[in-house]
């Protein structure tokens, strides 16, 4: 009915189950303008933003866009920044219907995306449900984001594959929208993304859904260029590296075989829920030991 | 169905219309913490945020917050901006279901308000169709809290009533929620929130709906402790100085008479709707003379 331009956008509603996120990037805490493009950050920020509608295994509708700018920002620069947006937003048939800009003595981006549960269906993914005994799998494969951030904050060198997959993972993540849909139509009911890292999140399910987590590391997938390039240090990037928007999500042996047969993207089962140990993962290794991991991922307030 | 603590928060819809805005306050920007408390700054953001649905007619219901806060705040600095935030909010029926926090170097916060029309009226107050022949009229009196931004950055003292009025109109203004449904309710159709001054609003809808404005300068609500305190300068202020978070609207002699009649707050008629000067705002002094204002409101990129 109403988009950018008025006091508020305005459409018509209807009765399916409603979803609304936000997320905020801010320069020099979440993103460098030395490293990244506007476009890139106009494309992370929406992509933050689309994996959590994914994360409930919703459809993503219409986003709104609040910007700070600092005074000095060349106009090529802000439409390279909305373009990145729009482009990735584009994707998934998402309007950008309203927002505000201000003066900000630097970048700040904050995105609301609204969006529904598809086709009448009365329920969503959520971190509430985890039981003992399901299984926990991931979508996809771990910590291409996370090797990307390590290569540009320490100015790493490496082929030019890998750095075209680091880089491409850390700055142009492709949220897991059509997953999160397969997910929910194939009858899942507890997921949740992976943005702080796979043992911090998986800790938000075990919390909210008061049930523990055993994950056997030798099962987590770990992108094969990031172990070829950075050997013993892959794995714990893969648990405790943030931002690659896999999904993370636990279901019963039976449900998970029929995600296995038919989802869009791989899937690797890696680990179980238990009800000793609730609020708490546990990782092992193949064998069955404890292995203890030094940080579990990203905390702006530790 | 999920407020706080899940990727997305989630509700059943509705077929209402719906309405979003959002808006984000930064520090040094949009308020200083030199002179604001923290619970003003919550108020604030909600109040500019509410103040847009108001401008719809619409009704408020859920509040996303997302915060940005340096690494040495308190704790119960941030307990006092929910307050702040929440106390408004509460006010009018405002459930807050999400959002997020992160590291910032300064305050910054974005509140994303979604509401919906009221009782399935399928239309909205908007900026875009206010009509030649038009009357022109705002709610209440303007300008304390221009009054109060001038006290406070200029340390003017004022007898303790007038001191208190304005440092109260400009930190904890009130959105005209009510007002806008009643306007609604009586059949206008053009409505805007004065957030960035009488004249740079007014512009607005004369851009939007492609028409001109003549502004009768002597009937311009002045505040009279605005008007006692600052003499000759209230005029001025009035016509540029912003967020009181009055409504400005328009609409015929007919449908104004029956809001004079029965609105929950006062009601003056300022000026009328133009065919000439399409997109622009003509002020004139009670004898019809042009009257010429240096500085029309507030533009973040002037």
């Amino acid at each position: 009915l109403l988009g950018i331009g008025d006091d508020a956008a305005a459409w018509h509603g209807d009765t399916a189950i409603q979803l609304a996120t936000v997320d905020t990037l801010i320069q020099d805490v979440h993103f460098s303008l030395d490293t990244a493009s506007w476009g890139d950050v106009g494309w992370r920020a929406m992509a933050a933003n689309l994996s959590d509608i994914a994360a409930m295994g919703g459809v993503p509708r219409y986003a709104l866009v609040s910007l700070g700018l600092p005074q000095q920002t060349e106009v090529e620069d802000v439409t390279a920044l909305y373009q990145g947006m729009l482009e990735l937003g584009q994707q998934y048939g998402v309007a950008t219907v309203g927002g505000d800009i201000s003066a900000a003595p630097l970048l700040v981006i904050t995105i609301t995306i609204l969006g529904s549960a598809r086709n009448q269906i009365d329920y969503v993914l959520t971190r509430l449900t985890a039981e003992p005994g399901e299984q926990v799998a991931v979508t996809g494969q771990l910590v291409a984001s996370a090797a990307g951030l390590q290569m540009l904050s320490r100015k790493l060198q490496f082929a030019p594959e890998a750095a075209a997959c680091f880089r491409n993972a850390f700055f142009r993540p492709s949220p897991r929208i059509a997953e999160g849909q397969f997910l929910l139509d194939a009858g899942v009911r507890t997921a949740i993304d992976i943005s702080d890292g796979l043992v911090a999140d998986m800790g938000q399910v075990c919390k909210a859904s008061q049930v523990g987590a055993r994950i056997d590391i030798s099962r987590v997938p770990v992108h094969p260029l990031v172990r070829e390039n950075f050997g013993d240090k892959a794995l714990e990037m893969a648990l405790s590296g943030g931002e690659d928007y896999e999904l993370l999500f636990t279901d019963s042996a039976e449900v998970m075989d029929r995600v296995k047969q038919s989802a869009p993207c791989p899937i690797a089962v890696i680990g179980e829920i238990t009800s000793e140990n609730a609020g708490e993962v546990t990782l092992v290794d193949a064998g069955g030991k404890p292995f203890e991991l030094a940080k579990a991922g990203w905390e702006h307030f530790a």
